[in-house]
């Protein structure tokens, strides 16, 4: 294997890691991990050292630099040195500057990747992504950027937002001054992925709602059509999806359809 | 297990599979396959009746109808069922019909995410989807519709277009007329994810010229910031990493750093 390897954790759950992730874990002689990672993960590598190098969103608590400076360290040491990062390392993962530390330090790499946290919410709730002639381009997206200013677009037919779980009522003024009608539907997913999952049903309008019931949690907004359920007749939801309506009220999937929220 | 899973086969090579996708296999006694899923796959549940309903972009050579009434056939026959998806289900899977049809059955269905091809390309070429900076925003767009009519927008920072492999020179003129700038960098991956993957670096207005390479082959084209070689310090490709420059020239990893052409 590469000096260092760059795997993708999947959105949570330590079993949405790849095959190959999971293969490359049992090789490593450390693995440093951010925060979002399942400790169940350890399973996969128990005789390496689990360094947390805990970044969080757009909080770093431990500096950018002094992860570089880690990876290099331990690869020069000829330690075989597995990156774990939350989803997918090319999706907000901040991999290019990592990347950019090891290539000038002369050591190769390699990338495997994950399921980010869009492709996990879509398929928890069962909110197919693209849809059959009204869904055919999906945006991902942070909302915040580095400076603290929010940002908003409608550049494809559905918008998946990351990182956007403290600002939802500015998301919402952002969205409908992008051209997103008040009426569109939004699905909050906290935790996506996670056994603990909560996803919520919204309008563009009433997107702040959510606030409350997330606080705290890692969080994604789904906008547009691939936010919207499924016709009536397809609302059988597996018995892995947690959807709950604005109000908080948990349908239990073995009680009835998902209820949508009218604004 | 639901009576139906849904499952991302992820992008090609068998062990990009999830752990969790790997374990729901195991468990199946019938494996509804697409024609793109790698067949080392099989070795992940040998017992199981395995059916090739060859579905490839968008020429259905089994009729989307037919495979809603093997799902619902085989679930009501009482027998574990899973329904493989190359990449991810949710993302151009046409997952919406499928699980409508199994709804109507009164079937529960279960979705494992995959790997979907813009991030396995992404991962192998390591080009970073999201950059630092100036990559904020990453679409995922069929280039061609149901219709046949092409598509292409400037909506996000990064545009990966799938299944746009027969008709790059149309590609090209619709991101000229969607405002991509000609010299615009533009990255072609085909059979992303497989050990006989190609990647080749051009330009918006030099696309074209990729095409007799990748033909016949499934096909992603990344477009604007995350399709750029990182800087050239950080050109130290891993031994998984085949680019080739447009003209058909191999780069080995070993010899020194990826090319890029200039228009």
């Amino acid at each position: 294997m590469a000096p260092v390897v760059f795997i993708g954790a999947g959105p949570g759950a330590a079993d949405l890691v790849t095959v190959r992730g999971a293969r490359r874990l049992a090789e490593a002689d450390v693995v440093l991990f951010d925060a979002l990672t399942d400790t169940a993960l350890r399973a996969f590598a128990p005789a390496a050292t689990w360094v947390d190098v805990g970044k969080r969103g757009f909080c770093d608590s431990t500096g950018q630099a002094r992860i570089n400076a880690l990876l290099v360290k331990h690869a020069r040491a000829g330690r075989r040195v597995v990156r774990l990062k939350g989803g997918d390392p090319s999706v907000f993962g901040r991999l290019e500057e990592e990347l950019q530390a090891l290539a000038e330090a002369g050591l190769e790499a390699e990338v495997v990747p994950g399921v980010t946290a869009a492709l996990a919410a879509a398929a928890s709730t069962q909110r197919p992504l693209t849809r059959r002639g009204r869904g055919r381009s999906v945006a991902l997206t942070t909302a915040m950027t580095r400076t603290g200013a929010l940002h908003a677009a409608r550049g494809a037919d559905t918008e998946v937002f990351y990182m956007a779980g403290r600002q939802l009522g500015a998301l919402a003024r952002r969205l409908r001054e992008a051209g997103w009608p008040a009426d569109t539907p939004a699905l909050v997913v906290s935790r996506a992925g996670w056994p603990d999952q909560i996803a919520t049903d919204h309008r563009v309008a009433t997107l702040a709602d959510a606030a409350v019931l997330h606080a705290g949690r890692p969080t994604v907004v789904t906008v547009g059509a691939g936010a919207a359920p499924l016709a009536p007749a397809a609302r059988v939801p597996s018995r892995a999806a947690q959807i709950h309506t604005a109000d908080d009220h948990t349908i239990d999937s073995r009680q009835g359809p998902v209820e949508t929220l009218t604004p």
